[in-house]
Formats: C-alpha cells, sequence, structure tokens
C-alpha cells in the first residue's frame, strides 16, 4: 500500500470505519468506468455531508494525495479514473432530495441522487427536469453536473448548464463554497456555477446542486420519417427547427444503424432508407394534434418517404425500441466499440457521414452513426475486437481523421461526454495552446496542488505536488 | 497628462491617429455612465479589429496602465468608468454583424452592434434574439455579454448567457483566443465562455461572439391583469409559470407605480389595484388565441379582479406604454433615483413588497417597485434629491436593509445589472470570503498585473500593478 498509513486512519475517522475500505477487493470494484480502463484507487470512501468532504480534502492536502470524485461511474472518458492512484470518494451516501420548490420551480439535491430518481420523483409533483443523458438510470446527478450532460431532449431543451442555477462545492484546498443563486436571473460576481459544471471534477467536488423544473408537459408524441438519402434528411431537420414547431428530440440512425437494429429486433425498420429521424413533440394537450400533424406535413414536404405517426404509448416505445437497440446490437457484433460523441452544425451532419462512409470504405472496419440530429450531435461507433492490433490502429487513425474533420467543419470532439483521459491528447487542437495555457492557470487558482482528480481534461501533467503517497503498487493500476 | 506620453504616440499609432483622442473634451465624454458618476479617462482608442485590441494590450501591459472596455456606456453600475483612469476602448467601429447562419440559427457578431440594431437585423431573416435589456436600443452586445444583460422575456426565454455560445476574446495578457463552439452541444475544457460572460469586462475583452437564435414566434399578445393585492398576485405568478401556458414576458407594477404611471400618463390605469401584471404570449398563430383565453381564465379563477387583452397592437402599445412610463415619471419627480434591480424567488415578492412598503412609511422617502415578476426580478427605486444629504443617508441605509432582505429570503443583489463599483461593497455579503479569495485568483490567472477594467466587482482593490502613468490629473477624476 503506498498511501500513508496515517493518512488511511484519518480517512476512517472522518467517514467512519464502515464506510471507508482500503480492502483490494473493495478498491477494484471502483477502478472501473465505461471505458473499460482499469485504474485501481489506494482507498474508497463514502462521505456522507460536505463537511465531511471538506475534511477528506484538507487530509489529502496534507498527505499530497490525489482525490476522485465519483459518481455513477458510467462515463464514456474516464473522468472518474484514478490513474494517479489516490482516493476515490463515492457519493452514493449523499443521496437525498433536499427540496421541491413547486412555487418556484426549483430543487436542490445531493450529488449521488441517481437522475432517473430525480426525474420520477419531480414528475410525480408534475415537474419535469429535461436534462436526460441516455446513462440516466445509473449515472448520478453529480456525474451529470460535472459532465455537463446531455441528451436528446436538448434541441428545444438545452443541457445540463441551463439548468443548475447554484452549487454547494468542496474547493481541493477543503473549504465549503456557496455558488449562484435560487433565481432564474443573478449576476453577481463570475460564474462559477458554471464554471464547475463541466470541468469533470477537476476543479471542486459538487455536494448540493440547485437546479430549475419545468412544469411537466401535457403531452407527449413519438413520429418517425425514413428519408432516401442522409443528405435529404438533414436538410429536413434543419427546416423542421427552423419552423414553429421545435420537436424536443430529433433522433436520427444512418443507413448502417438502421439495418443493425432491424437485424437486431426484427421491427420492420425501412433498411433501404439513407437515414431515419424519430421525432419526440411535447406540448399542451388541447395543441398536440395540431403539432404533430404540422410536423408530419413538413417532413413530407421535406422528402420523407414515409412517416409513421405512434398512436398509443406501446408504438412509442417501440420506435424508441429500435433507436435503443443500436447499442446492445453494435456489443453483440463487436467485443469492443469505439464510441465518440462528435457535434457539427446541424447542416454539416451529411458531410460528417460521408466521411464516415469513405472511412468505412477505406478501412473495412464496421462504424455506424446515430445520435442527436437536433443538435448535430452524432455517436459515432466503430466495431472491433481490440486484440486484432492492424484494426485497433486503423480505428484509431480513423478517430483522429474525423476529429479533424469535425473540427474543419466548424465543429467540436465532445458534445455530451467530456475530455477526461480519452480525448485529452485531441483537446489543444480544439482549444487552442492560449487558451489551453489559461484553463491550466484556471485549474491552478482552484487547484494549487493538483490534487483534485488529475490527469484529466489536460493532456500532460500539471505540475503536480503528490506526495510518494500517491505512488502505485506494481500491478494495481494500469490501462485495462 | 498623467499617461506616458510614449504610451500615448504608440497607441495612436496601433489605431491610427483620428481613431484616437488623448484631448479633454473627447476624454470626457467618455467618463459617465448611468450612474451619472463622472471619472475622466486619460486617453480613448477605437480600434477596428482583435489585432488592435491585443496590441493595446500589450502596450497597457508594458506601461502598467489600466484598460476599461466600454459599449454603450448605459451600465447601470459604473462598470465602464475609468476609475482608476487609463485607457477606455471604445467598441463602436466593431460594430458588424459578421454572419447570420439561418441553417443552423446561429449569428456571430462583433461587440459593438447595438443590441436593437441585431434583434431588428435577425428579425428579418425570420429569428429571434430573446435577451432585451430595457437599454436594447442604445446598449451594445458587447456590453450585454460583459453585463449577462436580461429583460423582460427572461421569464420563457432566459438570459444572455442562454444564447451566447463561443466567444472570441482578448486576455489582458493581449493573447487572442476562442472560447466555445458553435454548435448546440460542446463540453470541451472549462466553460471559458460563460465565464466571460458576465464578468464585467473584468477578465477579458469581447472582440467577436457566436450566439444562438431561435425561430421567430409567428404571435405575440399582450393582456394585463389588475389584483387588489400583491400577495395575490404574486401567488397568480407562481400558478401561472407552473401552468402549462408560460407567458414570455410577466411583468408587475405596484400601487405607487401603478399611481405614478397614471399621474404622468392618464390612461386609466386601475389606481386602487395592489398591483397589476403585464403579460405577453407568443407561439404558433393557430394557437395564441387559445393560449390568451388560457391565461385569461386562470389569471381571472386566481384572483385578478380585471383583465384586458390588447386586441390590436395599438393597444398593445398602450399597455406597454405604462409599464415604460414609470422611469420618465419617476425622473420627473425628483431629480436623482437610485434603483436596484435585487431578485428574489417569485413567492417571496409579497415579503419583499412588504418591506419596501415599511421602509417606505418609516423613512418617508418615494419609492417604488416594479420590474420582472416573472423571475423575482424587482426593480426598485428610491426617488430623492441628493443634495439633501439626510435624504441620501436614508435612502442608503434603506438599500442596505433590503440587500440584506433579499438575501435572508434567498434572493441576489443582482439580476441584471452587475456589481460594477456600486454594488461591490455588498458582494461578499452575498457570495462569502472563500469564493470572493477564489474569484480574486480567477481574475489573477487572467490578469496578473490587474490592469483590466480595475476596481471593478471587487470590494477593495486587488494586489495592482500600475505605475505612474495611472496617476489622475487632480479635479479629472472623482464620483459625481
Amino acid at each position: 500500500m503506498a498511501i500513508h498509513p496515517d493518512c488511511l486512519e484519518q480517512l476512517a475517522c472522518i467517514v467512519g470505519r464502515s464506510h471507508f475500505s482500503a480492502r483490494r477487493e473493495d478498491r477494484v470494484c471502483y477502478g472501473y468506468d465505461a471505458t473499460a480502463a482499469v485504474h485501481v484507487p489506494d482507498a474508497v470512501v463514502f462521505p456522507e455531508s460536505a463537511q465531511q468532504v471538506s475534511r477528506i480534502m484538507k487530509l489529502a492536502t496534507a498527505f499530497r494525495t490525489p482525490v476522485i470524485p465519483r459518481g455513477g461511474g458510467s462515463g464514456m472518458t474516464g473522468g472518474a479514473l484514478a490513474v494517479n492512484g489516490g482516493i476515490v470518494i463515492v457519493f452514493s451516501r449523499m443521496n437525498r432530495i433536499v427540496e421541491i420548490d413547486r412555487e418556484n420551480l426549483v430543487a436542490r439535491m445531493q450529488p449521488g441522487v441517481i437522475t432517473a430518481h430525480f426525474q420520477r420523483h419531480v414528475k410525480r409533483h408534475g415537474l419535469f427536469y429535461p436534462p436526460d443523458p441516455s446513462s440516466a438510470a445509473f449515472s448520478t446527478m453529480g456525474g451529470n453536473l460535472a459532465e455537463c450532460a446531455g441528451g436528446p431532449k436538448a434541441v428545444k431543451y438545452g443541457v445540463t448548464r441551463d439548468y443548475v442555477l447554484g452549487l454547494e462545492a468542496v474547493l481541493p484546498t477543503g473549504e465549503i463554497v456557496k455558488t449562484g443563486v435560487r433565481t432564474a436571473k443573478g449576476v453577481v460576481g463570475y460564474d462559477l456555477t458554471r464554471l464547475i459544471v463541466g470541468s469533470e471534477g477537476t476543479l471542486a467536488l459538487i455536494t448540493e446542486a440547485t437546479v430549475k423544473l419545468l412544469a411537466l408537459p401535457e403531452s407527449v408524441m413519438t413520429l418517425t420519417a425514413a428519408f432516401a438519402r442522409m443528405e435529404t434528411a438533414a436538410r429536413a431537420v434543419s427546416e423542421i427547427i427552423r419552423s414553429h414547431v421545435v420537436p424536443r428530440t430529433v433522433e436520427f440512425m444512418d443507413n448502417a444503424s438502421i439495418r443493425l437494429a432491424e437485424g437486431y429486433l426484427r421491427v420492420g425498420l425501412p433498411v433501404d432508407a439513407g437515414a431515419l429521424l424519430i421525432m419526440e413533440v411535447d406540448g399542451r394537450r388541447a395543441e398536440i394534434a395540431g403539432l404533430v400533424r404540422s410536423l408530419k406535413n413538413l417532413s413530407r414536404k421535406l422528402g420523407a418517404v414515409s412517416v409513421t405517426v405512434a398512436e398509443t404509448d406501446e408504438q412509442a416505445q417501440q420506435l424508441w425500441q429500435a433507436r435503443k437497440a443500436i447499442s446492445p446490437a453494435l456489443f453483440k457484433l463487436a467485443p469492443h466499440k469505439i464510441n465518440e460523441d462528435i457535434v457539427v452544425p446541424r447542416s454539416r451532419v451529411p458531410d460528417l457521414v460521408a466521411k464516415i462512409d469513405e472511412l468505412r470504405r477505406r478501412t473495412g472496419l464496421t462504424m455506424v452513426a446515430f445520435g442527436h440530429a437536433g443538435d448535430g450531435n452524432i455517436h459515432f461507433n466503430i466495431m472491433l475486437d481490440k486484440s486484432d492490433k492492424t484494426a485497433l490502429e486503423m480505428a484509431n487513425r480513423a478517430v483522429e481523421t474525423l476529429f479533424d474533420t469535425t473540427l474543419a467543419l466548424g465543429g467540436t470532439i465532445s458534445g455530451e461526454h467530456g475530455v477526461g483521459v480519452t480525448k485529452a491528447p485531441y483537446l489543444p487542437k480544439e482549444v487552442g495552446d492560449d487558451a489551453m495555457s489559461l484553463m491550466k492557470r484556471i485549474k491552478k487558482a482552484f487547484d494549487p496542488l493538483g490534487l483534485l482528480n488529475p490527469g484529466k481534461i489536460f493532456p500532460e501533467s500539471l505540475e503536480m505536488g503528490w506526495g510518494e503517497s500517491s505512488k502505485r503498487c506494481p500491478g494495481e493500476t494500469g490501462a485495462g
């Protein structure tokens, strides 16, 4: 054990012995996330309050030990991995919905609350929390805030940062700060709230969040529109969003995704279509039929070869099943996959898909593109068996080419997953050297010793202040 | 002249002699804003590009001279005042709308574009930029971004930070950086965009902004609802916003404001009403009548004693005239006024108004409250003749009491105007010492010498690097 025994002893005192572990069998459980890399931490703690988190940070500072905050461990870029060892803070005990203020449409919750649980809870009050990452059933609000999660409803409703009003957070140096407001407006001092949101747990540990809520829409309806060509579908999406019926989701599947989902599900998807759009519209009960009719007519006018409206909840479920079947179908096809969440301006989606087609032809690799067409957020997947070194190398080169294409099209290399470890090498390409330096100075302003979630976002290490306690036992830590 | 002659000479070289002035008659023109304080700068420059702004910052760094960015000079808290002398950068020549991308609903513009001009321009393309401060006719997009401007439409559409996607900005050290994206989603690195937005020109000089646009609503209708008591009106506002017809604006006038506007306009306002709500609803042409009907019925059900729907554009104008008459009526009543834009959770507006009533009775000062009820953003005004020292002192104490009440009600001392100079003494009360220290460290990460817009936000001076060139000529600078 490389972490100092005194540090371990004091950690146990802070959170209580039953909420602490340095046993390998426990630590291994918190060494994973959705990237399939493994980095076993030196200790795992389960604090119950901001005060405990603060004491942990002060202790970590004294022992120069890295601290890694962890929500549901469902991150796609390694944000929760203990890449330099250290103490993993798991927020599962801080999972209380503290307040639902129905009069002011505001809620407060602790970071360990599961997102879908929170959504269901506010729904029972007739309220609506729109951000909806596909991990919602197991990711936490804390993780969603740290990554600035999005999801399909962003087309109409925006992303996590559009809903967070204020935070309670523990700084790497141990101070507990409150940021932001609990009102719709507030312009007092720097926007620490939105600086911490999306900072991937590198600037502060969120211990409570205040978010705004909306009234739950009275009605939701689902329809699909099949297009012969990707270009036509993309142009239709732009036109639809510029119309006065903005759907709350506009998901798309390319031909490869359609075939894949159909092969897996056999629900009669149009396997010859170049692209399939799945749209959700919400609104007042009195108007929903008119909205759907407008959208149906508009889709036809814009070149859809077929439009299907789900007449029942069951039919809607079936349409969504097709979209959701892509991921499991992909896993069935290949044991490993690369999944990148690039974003381009909506109108450039056809260019991006054309590039993917070209790469598919050139490499012979299985590639599919699907995702959130409404905001140009494409989930690009390459199927492979990572033990096939040649394929892996080709895939990595293809990803790099696609990132370059994305940037050239005016896009960004991550719409939802963040930078973490996996995208860190590509970050300077997008933001430039001067903005990189500025971000590092901001990191230092929060975390002078570089102890909070080190090794994330910044491709090279910052000047870190780790002591010997961060040294890892051989064989315990490493990319898996 | 305290500024170094070599510095002046080089400034003239950077922007060209005709876009530079150190003559007193020119400098005086840029020493004012809406606070009525006067601080005459040492020089005024009118750059035409980010490159010129960058060279000015490098020059200012070499001569340790403060630089103050200035938009329309309509700020309410002194953000554009040269409180320590220095160089005022006026962005009036950088006033180009660079791009309107109708397919992706994105626009790019330079900071000197007048907000209302930008709104009208996008409207001609069938598009909509919702943030709408009451200064829109003369304030600039750069100023709106720096202050994170709001306005009445924030109820439904949010504020400036909800529309900005990315920036080009010059750092105090002269680097030109690009932040953010031009897509709806993007989570790559720290959110520099929203950190700079609302930083009141203390972190960076915005030289170009990319904002998102919406489709222009097909229809807008206006209605008013009079309530006997403020409490009933406030409860109605909460209920209305929780309903499925969210108005885009919910403005309110207290009894004092109603009487004032009626005395000035004579349009038949209900002078016995405890509160008047003015609401705007927008939506699809096919549905607008239904929305207005719902809102009308709901208002009645929630206790409105009368509801008036504007049947023509002219009638709507007249209703808005009443709301807009308050400010000129106030100026007519008293040569000076204190105008504070406090915010409390919607449901606490009656408590705040009750406190104002109490203060009015206790001090005998004329006080009115009106503003954006939909987001609890109250413009609280005290009328006074500032030469009356006793009244001024009482007024300042009343403001402090009201700030305390605002914070105790879970509110914030500024929803739109920012901190600037005038609210700086109250900032630590709201954000706390630890967050204050963090904000100062962030300021240093951007501006190690403290040269960009010094004396704003932070009540005490930071450790500044000003050289002798910041010394002011006696009598030239001082609060007026």
